[in-house]
């Protein structure tokens, strides 16, 4: 799996990633696709939201619809009809925090399915198995995600399970051209903990590697705090993945400090609820000062919702309960994440990294736009 | 409000109607955008089915958004942003099925909403009023859906007080160009009452006349039955519209007997819950049966689910209760309806309407597609 670091601006870089599946530009975002699509969204809406690589829930996928039935189908991509890239998670995190009954020891996770309450298990070489069906481009190592908050010494030995899982999960890894596999690091908040596991994982040697167990409510102080401990330790020709994250501003944060892919539930979850990202922070679209707002949701976005309809006909749809309210804001939120991505990427190119950072925060901190005067509405 | 009969086949026209927002070629199916928005669809994918003329439901858009709130953003078409030609209702059909609380005298109806328990007035001045506040390019009278099964003497009396209301409608109607208002015949299934509601709409005179009160539980026999009583005394020269019908079977039985237009739930309302039409019938596509099977919903159709998307995958969808899963099928469902109505106007066109309704029926009688030869998937 080839990546190619193109530009660098402090920290940043600006890269491509090629995969059997094709290109990515990197920094990226990876639009989440759970259960086989991205929520609410068709195949064309995600490409023309300039989104060029999705991810899949290994946990759901292996229970619903099954991947061993995915693979016989022809594998992910021909099931969601998706031509480009696809990463999968291993399913560590979701049996953490999705499954009952959930067991784990030095062999793996023994779990019971939140759907029907069969009983599965999920070693390295399972994790790694399932997503060879599924044919996935990015494979990820199964490990534990260290809850939070986790005394040291529980950080430690978790961290050091999954760096044994990480070695056998490369042992049963099939290389193929375009496929990789990527590493994930894990030590909760302590740096010595993220250092040892990043040193450990590069011992091994992985396509890509991945900073895991963030996002889970350390806050973004701490999280940049992470990554300044632990990218350093990072060989330098891989792509780095910071998983789960997140906020606009936590992207930023987070490229200046050289992470070059990401996935976050945030754009298409929030689409859902009524929470719309715009250029001057979050707004909720449910809310009754939209109601005759005859403007779109950010005059400077270029999406498909904002070109054709406005804030008023979005909040009735809300209001309505209309499944098109979440897939028009889907398709916003999605937009301006990848354009977002894109203006990261073309600031890096420039060398301008830093004054971006600066004008992004200054207008995020504006606040929504204010009434157009004069409108009694 | 122009209307052309450019071929006919027996008792059915295939005609153009010319509205304030553009051309529909009759006969027609309009997609049913209840709440300004055809469920789960985008206006690319609305167009794209065929689709060229849409109803709303002015019971729900006087509830929610408000007619006058609508009216303020530019009409329905802009608030929607639908740039085709748009019917409303008279919204007496709803108050009938959905409000609590309603009373009907001369006057009009008085009723409850569903939505919040307010109090609401609806006369044939105020239903007209309103669909001038919604700027529709059809406006339909207000009038009593007669219920099934009702009685002679009960259907009279609710059929004449509809005539008497449809005046008032008429002198109430503000005279647009491209913009016209229709009557509706009811008379429950009495022979007599729909030739006399038939004849007292012709003397006042309309720009099209819609057959309502059917599809109510009548049975397709007896629907049929009050076509071929009450067509024959409508107006030759005006559009004929058969109002809430109906399954692929009721539109070409109905477009022999001389109607025009339609408009219905069922494909979309079906594609919310799993039925799919199809040229050889319908099928529930949650059935076990299409778990693995990778055939498009209907081989023969050209619409972009059936292009991309497999049985198999659309099956997951429903099991997962994935949105995608209704939207892919609304889209399918739709798009047959309107592929439907094109091979009708196209039988009429051919003088073939006959063999086109026997071919159509055989294929329909014939289940869905066997599975595949030696497939033990």
């Amino acid at each position: 799996m080839n990546f190619e670091v193109l530009h660098t601006d402090g920290a940043a870089r600006r890269g491509c990633l090629t995969t059997a599946h094709g290109p990515v530009a990197t920094p990226a975002f990876m639009a989440v696709g759970t259960a086989a699509t991205v929520k609410g969204l068709t195949v064309p809406q995600i490409v023309a939201s300039g989104t060029e690589i999705i991810l899949g829930n290994t946990y759901h996928l292996m229970l619903r619809p099954g991947a061993e039935r995915i693979a016989r189908l022809g594998g992910l991509h021909a099931f969601m009809n998706w031509p480009g890239p696809i990463l999968t998670d291993s399913g560590g995190y979701q049996v953490m925090s999705l499954a009952a009954l959930r067991t784990i020891d030095e062999t793996g996770v023994t779990f019971t399915s939140h759907l029907d309450g069969a009983r599965h298990d999920l070693s390295p070489e399972r994790a790694v198995e399932i997503q060879d069906l599924l044919d996935a481009d990015i494979t990820m190592v199964l490990d534990e995600c260290t809850p939070f908050p986790v005394s040291e010494a529980e950080a430690a030995e978790s961290m050091r399970r999954s760096m044994r899982w990480a070695e056998r999960c490369k042992t049963a890894f099939r290389v193929r051209p375009g496929y990789g596999l990527f590493g994930i690091v894990q030590g909760g908040v302590f740096p010595e903990l993220r250092r040892e596991s990043a040193a450990a994982l590069a011992e091994i040697g992985f396509d890509g590697y991945a900073v895991g167990g963030l996002a889970v409510g350390e806050g973004q102080e701490a999280m940049l705090a992470v990554l300044d401990a632990t990218v350093p330790s990072l060989p330098a020709d891989r792509p780095r993945y910071l998983m789960g994250v997140g906020k606009p501003a936590d992207l930023v944060g987070a490229v200046q400090r050289g992470i070059d892919m990401f996935d976050c539930v945030l754009p298409t979850r929030s689409g859902r609820t009524g929470q719309a990202f715009t250029r001057r922070g979050t707004l909720n679209i449910r809310n009754a000062r939209h109601q005759e707002d005859a403007r779109p949701i950010d005059p400077e976005c270029a999406c498909t919702t904002c070109a054709t309809h406005s804030r008023a006909y979005l909040h009735h749809l809300f209001r309505a309960d209309e499944m098109l309210g979440p897939i028009l804001l889907t398709v916003h939120n999605l937009y301006y994440y990848q354009a977002l991505m894109a203006d990261l990427r073309g600031a890096i190119e420039a060398g301008s990294l830093a004054d971006f950072a600066a004008t992004f925060a200054s207008a995020q901190a504006q606040g929504d736009l204010p009434p157009i005067e004069g409108n009694t509405l």
